[in-house]
């Protein structure tokens, strides 16, 4: 069931010992929306802890350190940026069936929650919960606002995307003029900082960009072969999928990692007007127009010939 | 004379024949601000025409081409965007003694001009064009807006730095919603795009990051050998200082430009603290505490004793 402001409210006002869960592969958004909605439970006076099944990278340890996850026998379950419950990795067995509130931003989210807070229009679930927290009257302490810019700056790709609100701008305006908070770190930290070897890993990366259907396409394959190669981990690939629209005539760009030996989880980005989404869908996963994902099995090759199929229904 | 935005709009008002001054290597905020502040003075009835020293970049046709640049007699000599008269390049000799009115937002401004309208908080000069258009009550056409928006996102690294206000987060809100621009694809030409060979050049930049001072300092020199092998124009460089400071702990970065034989046009960044402007004036140059310049004299290896040099005062 789909529900409003109000009903949201009235749920997070008589909810006690939540547990908030989170997607795997966490990013800023989710780590944001889960940390960020803890600060304003606790503010309400509701014990809660944020779980995830992969573990929180440590760029976010200025988000998530030191935040006591308090230990309890659940009575609620919230999930906050998650369209599936496949996406709860190990989670979805112990809580899949019983989420009791959804606060999401993905037009592809499967309603499996009892009541579902949706806004599709959001840049981010972050943006949701500092609506959500206004709305409520609740305090946003300076730690909830650090972890809602987090996710909103980190899910419209710093203010660059078209999924770009005027109330994310807002928003960032309004935390500005109210939070001493070092901004420009945050986004350092998310958007600049590399190590040696990713800058090193971005430079080959750049080599293994293929153009398909005339440069609308561009896929960049990243097998089990070339991991051991090149000996980084897969955690260092996050955020490359970006990188596959850099060329000027690229309208999709896919990267497809072998995370098993014949399967091959692919991120897909669009440039402007493609609905990645749409072709995802169409391969069993899901996501946002510009940013979407799912799982394609067989030797490269087949993999590589599905994927262009696949692109080539929505560009023709 | 240092003047308010109600002396700016009287001058403005009572203008004509105005040329419009932009600095040299035209960036996106000189260009914004140039053609951003043309369409407000149409508006009021004032010819106008935007020069530079050097030609605009073709990343920036969409605000520039087709735009009328009306031939006459200057009556008023207006600059946006230069902090001093030596970077109008060739128009210096011609307007740099007369310049009427400068807008700029460089803590470095030189005070050149007749009145200066400096706002040193601002993100960019095209935020103070705004500023001021919202104060005069004169209509911000859509093409200004994009104009106004292109600059306030290059100068702020689409919202990225320290510079950027919460005034800069206001300004696209609003724009946001009251024109139909396609603000997305303005960050992806400014931000993204890039050609194969920027990529391969990009690609190459990563393994001529040289770490000095236990690695808080970062040198990449380009000289014209290299520059020859690479096979690329100075242009292609523009924009790559910013990687300089990529990693984790660098607090200046530096990108050297042998533009003649032993003569480096140097690019100051800094990731946090250092006021890179400091050592810059240091060195004959000036600019932001974020972003400044100088240009070094002798062998490459002089010019970067020279650097490390100056640098080690400032971060002992």
């Amino acid at each position: 069931m789909y529900i409003d402001f109000s009903e949201a409210e009235t749920f997070l006002r008589n909810c006690e010992d939540a547990v908030i869960l989170t997607h795997q592969s966490p990013d800023g958004d989710c780590i944001g929306a889960g940390f960020g909605l803890k600060d304003i439970l606790a503010e309400l006076g509701v014990r809660s802890r944020v779980v995830c099944s992969d573990e929180f990278p440590a760029r976010f340890d200025f988000l998530t350190a030191g935040v006591p996850q308090e230990d309890f026998e659940p009575k609620t379950v919230i999930a906050v940026d998650i369209a599936d419950t496949k996406l709860m990795g190990r989670y979805e067995e112990i809580y899949g069936g019983r989420v009791q509130l959804c606060i999401d931003h993905h037009e592809s989210n499967r309603d499996y929650a009892e009541k579902t807070l949706l806004r599709e229009s959001a840049a981010a679930a972050c943006e949701i919960i500092y609506s959500l927290a206004k709305f409520m009257g609740v305090k946003i302490s300076r730690h909830c606002a650090m972890c809602l810019y987090t996710g909103i700056a980190t899910d419209s790709g710093c203010f660059k995307y078209s999924c770009t609100t005027p109330e994310a701008h807002e928003i960032a305006a309004e935390m500005k003029r109210n939070y001493d908070i070092n901004f420009a770190r945050i986004n350092r930290y998310m958007f600049e900082v590399k190590s040696r070897g990713r800058m090193m890993l971005e430079a080959k990366f750049a080599g293994l960009m293929e153009e398909y259907l005339d440069g609308r396409l561009v896929i960049a394959a990243v097998t089990q072969e070339l991991m051991n190669e090149l000996g980084v981990s897969w955690d260092e690939f996050e955020g490359l999928a970006p990188l596959t629209i850099q060329l000027e005539n690229t309208e999709v760009g896919i990267l497809m990692k072998e995370r098993e030996p014949g399967v091959f989880r692919c991120s897909f980005r669009s440039a402007e007007d493609v609905n990645v989404s749409d072709i995802c869908r169409m391969l069993g996963g899901g996501g946002h127009a510009k940013a979407a994902g799912c799982t394609v099995e067989g030797s490269l090759e087949d993999a590589k010939k599905q994927l262009v199929a696949a692109v080539e229904q929505v560009l023709l």
